[in-house]
């Protein structure tokens, strides 16, 4: 496998028509590679078509084992399983581990690929309360339509013809996240009865701790640094866009969170008695938060924005050609004026956000005394964008406090402390955080990408960044290779709730996706 | 009786000398009521030194009665207890009801007295936590100094000679507040032995319902007004200055609460996906209370001072009187900086204040949560002084809220209301609330009172107002008699809650006050 710098400069992408990836036609030099793709689509297509019950049946195999993210025993289940499908289409397989649940590793060279994409997905799932499920989690269930819509079991081994696109099969990690692993593997299948040749080297990584957030992933690829040589990684999880229309997402916002507290009197007083006189906790933390945050949400806190990597005309493009979600939005969550003065929620995630998650102060209500509080605390989390830092932000925070006039403190401070100053405020930060993680748009990686999803999906969605936050950088900060999000999963899949689900018509779908790139990514050029 | 608009009329007061009633010596014209009030002062001292174990076994009789505000039967015992004590004294008693416990009002005319005093004080007590005191509440007992101070319990048979004067009686009530019935009685008995006259009648109002907050006094007062005809007031309850000077206090301020909830979209939303798009309520929260109120504590709210009545030169005058406890306070509480940009805290209670009393939205530290909140709820409490009124404070903080672009609503708001304004707030009032009650200190009756009060307490704490709230408009509203505030009991004395206690010099000072205004006040002239 050879290195993309090796082959394709990234430099090169300075010379690249930067419109191209907004077109919907497709203008790549290689026509040849549309034709391929629209006989590949058709051909996996007609497979998938005469095999559902066959595909559906091998999910329900893998939807059966229990998969509590918790429970060791589970994940080496999950793996054994999934390493039996694997070297059944040839995979050579590795299970790797670093103090955690185990990861499954696997690799399928493709005669005549000189490119390897590297596929992530996971096989564990949150904790199930079986109560909430109509029907148990680990009995995957087909039923004719969504759940609440009063749709009917489906007996899948009664079924003649074809599968109803709008079925759904019920069961815990059918959306998130084993699907991925299934559909590849008919893929692969369908490729294979059709005689279609792989364009691409394939890696997997397929994680059995992903839902408790990883902990080992960085020590696993740390010390398997070679086996995640690739030039291009796909993250398979997630859900796409409630549109349907088929995705990509190029980046996530990094996260980190701190606790606010304000000091008052060091016992909380009588109101009557020291109202007007006694420093009011409370009030401190307004003072602060609205020296944080104009009502824009915009981030008052200096150099705050220095940081940020600007949004390029392509990005730009991206977010000016989504679906414009607004008003629906704003109907359905009744929101009559939405923060951001205008700008688009899909162009306001690609900025930095300061979030109040939370404010405990004395009591409301019944619980309410006329007491001034000694102590007031807030949470914050903040999103982060390209190229902050969690450890940058926290230090201009804390430099904005200071400049407010607070004595910053990091633990509870003493009463001396408290004498001594004016104001005094302790930042206790959660946990170290993570940056955030965006690849460009006009990467040679992101553009050939984005022209092949076109081929199969002509109103494809490009995402330059979603608004919420994956660890991503675990991977970004250790490989050299382009990281892009591909979710298969429909919206309302349920995921990490009851009732969890994939609609079929996603399923098949991703199983197109899977043709297109294996087949032909290998082939797509830098326009 | 006679009214005290028929015989000294109150516009009076604008004759008389402003700066008298701080001038620490005594300028009245009537130097014979010096001379008297001595006498009285030395000859029921004399009384009480010779009688202190039979004053001390009358209180712990009164004090071992259960009285529990919530427990009816105790309050009728206790009543039935009192009313023999005041009809062995000669007084005619009337036990008053409206609806809810008894009241015991009781009258001693005084032979050539034109004048009536009218003093209140109460029988009942906060529920008690009996495994909380050291020595049972209703078992009262004489320890030679403060319980925290490792004193040791007397046995009041066993005393020979004088108690001391810094020994305390541990007993449910002994502060809040028995001690000024016990008190009189054995005022009334010194004077009688002495053979001084009184010069005023003598009323009574002691209260079994006070701390359950006289619900029915209002009602008592209405049906039975000619009872409270009287030319003053003494409100005989609540610890005295700490730094155990003589005081008087002449108004309280009124109050009122309100909850404000603002609100975020319909549901709580996923920081990530939404943060800078959906409207945060805790910031909502924030930019309301920053509205309301300045860093100083000052009211910024438009026309709220329009009805505060200013200090007179007389208040400033006694405040700057005032010990000064600022520094000491800033030390014990660790304050850097009081609000009120310099003001003593007297004055500062003269004003109104908003004060933040709680504030609680999602949650902090283990229970924070990456949403941004659908509502967020904070309390206020509102301390009013003349001539302040909860209705006034309500309309002008709701027309700042209109002014601010708020929506206001009483009610919880409907989908449609949320989506059809900007910025939506509910404001909830928990209940009507009470306006403030200050007696001026150039009204005869204070000048006539603050005089005598001079001549047994030179350094005599004269209190325009204390910064708590009391429901004396239940009074003031009701009857045009001056009302003034009589602390007597220590501050230190744990009112309403375990180990409550009267210091024993409290109790002797108390007899001592009493003697001076039965015996003198009558004698006294406006200066």
């Amino acid at each position: 496998m050879l290195q993309a710098t090796e082959r394709r400069p990234w430099h090169m992408s300075a010379f690249v028509t930067i419109a191209f990836a907004l077109t919907p036609m497709i203008i790549a030099a290689d026509d040849d590679v549309a034709a391929r793709v629209a006989l590949v689509k058709e051909s996996v297509n007609t497979y998938r078509a005469a095999h559902e019950a066959v595909i559906i049946k091998d999910f329900i195999e893998l939807l059966s084992l229990p998969n509590d993210a918790a429970v060791l025993a589970d994940m080496e289940r999950n793996a054994d399983h999934i390493t039996d499908l694997l070297e059944l289409r040839g995979f050579k397989t590795q299970r790797l581990r670093a103090g955690g649940a185990p990861y499954v590793y696997a690799e399928l060279l493709s005669p005549g690929a000189a490119e390897t994409v590297l596929i992530y997905a996971h096989f564990d799932g949150q904790p199930v309360q079986e109560e909430n499920w109509i029907h148990p989690p680990f009995v995957p269930t087909l039923l004719d339509g969504p759940i609440q819509a009063g749709a009917e079991v489906i007996d899948v081994g009664e079924v003649k013809g074809q599968f109803g696109p709008e079925w759904r099969l019920y069961a815990r990690s059918a959306g998130d996240d084993k699907m991925p692993i299934i559909a590849l593997m008919h893929t692969l299948d369908a490729l294979a009865a059709n005689g279609i040749e792989r364009s691409v080297n394939l890696k997997l990584l397929l994680d059995g701790e992903e839902e408790r957030g990883s902990p080992s992933v960085g020590r696993i690829i740390d010390e398997n640094r070679e086996l995640f040589e690739a030039d291009l990684f796909l993250f398979c999880d997630g859900p796409m866009h409630q549109s349907r229309r088929t995705q990509l997402v190029f980046g996530v916002r990094g996260s980190t969170t701190v606790d606010i507290t304000s000091y008052g009197a060091v016992r909380p007083l009588h109101s009557g008695h020291y109202g007007n006189w006694a420093p009011n906790p409370i009030m401190q933390l307004s003072w602060l938060l609205t020296s944080l945050r104009a009502e824009s949400g915009r981030i008052l806190v200096d150099g705050y924005y220095d940081d940020v990597v600007p949004l390029g005309e392509l990005e730009r493009d991206a977010i000016a050609a989504m679906p414009d979600v607004t008003e629906m939005l704003q109907d359905e969550l009744a929101v009559n004026t939405p923060e951001g003065e205008g700008k688009r929620l899909e162009e306001l995630v690609t900025l930095p956000a300061i979030n109040a998650r939370g404010i405990v102060a004395g009591g409301v209500g019944e619980k309410g005394r006329n007491v001034i509080l000694s102590t007031a605390t807030t949470s914050l989390d903040l999103r982060l964008v390209p190229d902050q830092t969690p450890q940058r932000a926290i230090e201009l925070i804390k430099a904005h406090l200071v400049r407010q006039g607070y004595h910053v403190v990091a633990d509870d401070p003493s009463i001396e402390t408290l004498r001594a100053h004016r104001k005094v405020v302790k930042l206790d930060w959660h946990d170290a955080g993570y940056p955030a993680m965006r690849t460009a748009l006009d990467h040679p990686m992101s553009m050939r990408l984005t022209g092949l999803m076109r081929m199969i999906a002509p109103d494809l969605i490009v995402t330059p960044n979603m608004g919420g936050s994956l660890p991503l950088h675990e991977f970004s900060s250790r490989l050299a290779v382009p990281i892009i999000i591909l979710p298969l999963a429909n919206h309302d899949n349920n995921q990490h709730a009851e009732n969890e689900n994939i609609r079929l018509q996603n399923f098949w779908d991703a199983i197109t996706v899977y043709a297109a790139v294996l087949a032909s990514f290998g082939d797509t050029i830098t326009p």
